[in-house]
């Protein structure tokens, strides 16, 4: 197997006839998918998607790609692909139309519906080409056949990419629930007949493939989610994904059967669901919803609220509703509380005080460690099997995953009979080249994180982020002296301010006078400049703070001349 | 079941021939654990740990209980009795000994060596008596009657307290392994008995009560152990905590069969390690340990390492492997690491780092994910119900847990019929008195977080928290002005400084200019004080930082007066 290796340099220029993929995003980490298709000049990309920052990313809003490997070409791009309506996999898409609008994006009827009522809060209308399963179509030198795919949000697809070079079959993310809800199976005949013609590279989602086994079907759940509307004593509030069409649909039906109005509560739940109702995917019989704010007026037994929150956003209404700060719903001991989704590695604190805090109130909470009430929409390793076998790659590419992930993966591709030697394992800009038949690393461009901060983009560099786990771990002590312009004497201050440093007003008095012993030092010895004066300020606080503390907050020292 | 009410005030005097308990921790938590048994104005201590703080409480090194309850009382307490050695137990005894050195602590041979090892390195030099299993000896009014658990730590106790007011048993941590490799059990006779006599108050281990079933035995591990050791390529670095002297012992057993030497990585397994084989808990053949500096002359095939870091800790010889800055180790895909612990919750992102880093560079991981590399020391439901069943209390508080666990343990014991007016659900600093057999919440006591950070102990405050939870999210903007102290006038500045929040310096000019603006506006207004410039200022830059960045820094606004 090929291991990038961490001097890689540029890559050559890419040989006629070969095709180039290079992931901005993707490998290494679940999040921010895309991956950019290079032949003969011309760019395809598959997904651009958003990752959500972890405690490393302190106050990151969002992290995108890094766009500077194809800023330069950006009209050089055929089409953007989008394999389903995942934020991990379209939450870029506004950034990337951004710097140029008019990139046509190719999709599903629901993930284009969800791109498109995404952009619109970003005031940005795109050009949209609706796909259906089975159809085949050229943008450019790409000749794209699409695969339905069965994931955790309706519609998704794999995409066949053919060039010259060779049929390179991209999974996007898919499991093999062989009793799916709508009956949208992901098509197996599809991928044996690619398979049968000659597939030179899958790259296929990695997500779970270190999990044993295949992935329980959604409608299984439908028996924990029943027994939680039998077992309820007054209200029960579910908490999912805005996305999780088919979850949201069981829910409304255990809600129908038990006689019970649904509301809905969070601004994405309500925009996905008022989507996937209005294109068919979600069925709501008549009378069914409510206004969440009608809820006083139904007893309690007869209510169902729908919302997110399901990863502890501390934002979010559940969070509160934990906190007891809810403006309307007061958690009881009669309450019902179902956490009807997967568990986001990183969120596992958040998550575990939502459910001590509606514990704590006395709330009974169902979640997927004590009931069957999520299945994951990522297929296990008994799956990814099956797809290896099928399709018979000759090189394999495992997408869409950790490192240990994406190991596994390539280890159970291995196993089917890739020889290791077809086995490339890539991370963010690792180039990969299809040459004859043979997929290669050629070199490495960069990758970074892009992080969106507030209005800002690509503006919060790695400086400020290691500012910030500092000032966060420590706080800061700030001291300001004036010194006259002409003469060079200090002729006010030293001030000390801080934060976050635990260190009282009333502790600063020693360290003040060894300040002025400091700077007395050293107008003895004929005077300081500026930035002698700064240094001497920095070295005798943070001497203090660590003799007296054992810390080490960040030492701003100013001088001003006046 | 009785449950806290956030009005809890202050409890009345306790009657006489009542007993009173207080937990300044571990309830609502796992950690910090420390109850307070007060009987005719005696006190006795049951354990005295600390918690490990999360992302809530940036920067703080360790939590404590808050002694505030005890401390103008720390002359009537008779002992503190330490169930087990492990750190949540144990921890903040140097502490409390820094405000009494004299007071007796009571427990197990191998508790006792670990906390005087402890207590060695803050020059403390305990009062020390040694009980062993099954033995009774009063400290003033408290009758106790020590009993043999099993742990995953050697020579945990249970103990039985008993004053006129009854008997009240609490169980420490335990399991009930019942093939434990060093052939002590749990001593279910002894509960047995003491459940004939009547237990009036059971206090129990919740960590596990979510959790079905029983705990495999510890011995079911070696299965893995082995086929760890019989497939390693080369080298094998094991990872677990440095008191689990059990697991260590089954590594030390494979790598005798396997032919290989053993060394030791950091400060705390090298001591604690060190302790237990002296007092004979763990059997090290001769010859069989190795320095880490000698481990070079070896072949890597007969080397294995055994260090910290389970956790992720960052600054763990393990965490430095993974990110290839060991100044000694340099991880290959020939090496295979052991995870050998549990992963505690809140640590999921770091052992994930880990993970992926020694990944990454090609070593083979095992954990408790994907191997039997690791069972927990804490009773599961099943284990629970054995002793609720035997000991049939008259009442019931489950301790040591989250509220999910305590509530989830409170629903067993009404399972085998205790009445739910007997259980009493606690948290931190809730009173629990036994009055006339019956155990009833009385009231509250304040039972904070006491922050330890660098050299100081409850200094750090919730301000200096929220300030660093701004800090580290959004950085800080300082500006700066100078005033002449007698016309009131501007003389030098304003002068900006950020760190964190993500503007450069080139951005500042406009801000510069509307504080300028603010300035002049506010001397044509007839001047303003101090304070009001300083509010001006804060304005000024608030407004501009929001509107320009949509972020909200810490706005700094200082005035010098010169």
């Amino acid at each position: 197997m090929s291991h990038p290796h961490p001097e890689l340099g540029l890559p050559p220029a890419l040989p006629q006839g070969a095709l180039r993929i290079v992931a901005l995003g993707g490998l290494g980490e679940i999040g921010r998918n895309m991956a950019v298709f290079e032949y003969d000049g011309r760019l395809l990309i598959v997904d651009c998607g958003v990752l959500f920052p972890e405690e490393e990313q302190p106050g990151v809003d969002l992290i995108l790609p890094d766009f500077d490997y194809i800023r330069d070409r950006l009209d050089l791009i055929e089409a953007v692909v989008l394999t389903h309506g995942h934020e991990d996999h379209i939450g870029a898409v506004p950034y990337l139309l951004r710097e140029r609008p008019d990139i046509p994006l190719v999709g599903s009827r629901l993930t284009l519906a969800l791109v498109e009522a995404k952009l619109a809060e970003h005031r940005i209308k795109p050009r949209l080409q609706v796909v259906a399963d089975g159809e085949r179509c050229s943008f450019g030198p790409f000749d794209c056949e699409f695969l339905a795919v069965n994931h955790s949000i309706p519609d998704a697809m794999a995409v066949g990419v053919r060039t010259p070079a060779g049929l390179v079959v991209h999974t996007g993310d898919f499991k093999m629930d062989q009793l799916p809800l709508d009956g949208r199976l992901t098509d197996l005949g599809t991928f044996a007949r690619l398979g049968s013609e000659g597939i030179d590279l899958l790259m296929s989602d990695s997500t779970n493939a270190e999990v044993p086994g295949f992935v329980t079907s959604e409608r299984d759940i439908s028996g924990a989610i029943d027994n939680v509307f039998r077992t309820a004593e007054e209200r029960i509030i579910v908490a999912c994904f805005a996305s999780h069409v088919h979850r949201v649909q069981q829910v409304l039906n255990a809600a129908v059967k038990a006689g019970r109005k649904v509301a809905f509560v969070g601004r994405s739940m309500v925009r996905n669901m008022g989507v996937a109702r209005e294109l068919g995917y979600l069925e709501v019989p008549e009378g069914l919803l409510v206004d969440p704010k009608a809820l006083d007026e139904l007893p309690p037994e007869k209510i169902v609220l729908v919302c997110t929150g399901s990863q502890g956003e501390p934002m979010s209404a559940l969070s509160r509703m934990a906190n007891r700060d809810h403006h309307q719903i007061r958690i009881t001991e009669r309450d019902t509380v179902m956490l009807a989704s997967s568990l986001i590695p990183g969120n596992e604190n958040s998550v575990n005080r939502v459910i001590n805090g509606l514990t704590r109130w006395g709330a009974r909470v169902v979640h997927k460690g004590n009931a069957l009430v999520h299945v994951s929409g990522h297929s296990s390793a008994g799956e990814l099997l099956f797809l290896l076998n099928l399709t018979k790659p000759s090189n394999f590419m495992p997408v869409h995953g950790e490192w240990r992930h994406l190991r596994a993966h390539a280890k159970l591709a291995s196993l089917t009979g890739v020889p290791d030697e077809n086995i490339v394992i890539a991370e963010d800009g690792v180039v990969v080249d299809l040459i004859d038949g043979h997929a290669q690393i050629t070199g490495a461009v960069p990758a970074g994180y892009v992080y969106v901060d507030g209005s800002s983009v690509g503006e919060i560099t790695e400086t400020s982020l290691k500012d910030r786990r500092i000032l966060g771990e420590e706080g800061f002590v700030s001291v300001v002296v004036v010194v006259d312009s002409s003469t060079g004497k200090v002729i006010a201050g030293p001030e000390i301010h801080a934060r976050g440093a635990g260190i009282g007003d009333q502790d600063f008095q020693e360290v003040l006078n060894r300040i002025d012993a400091a700077i007395a030092e050293s107008a003895a010895e004929g005077g300081a400049d500026v930035h002698q004066l700064r240094q001497k300020m920095r070295r005798t606080v943070g001497k203090w703070v660590s003799e007296s503390y054992r810390r080490r907050p960040m030492i701003v020292p100013v001088v001003i001349e006046a």
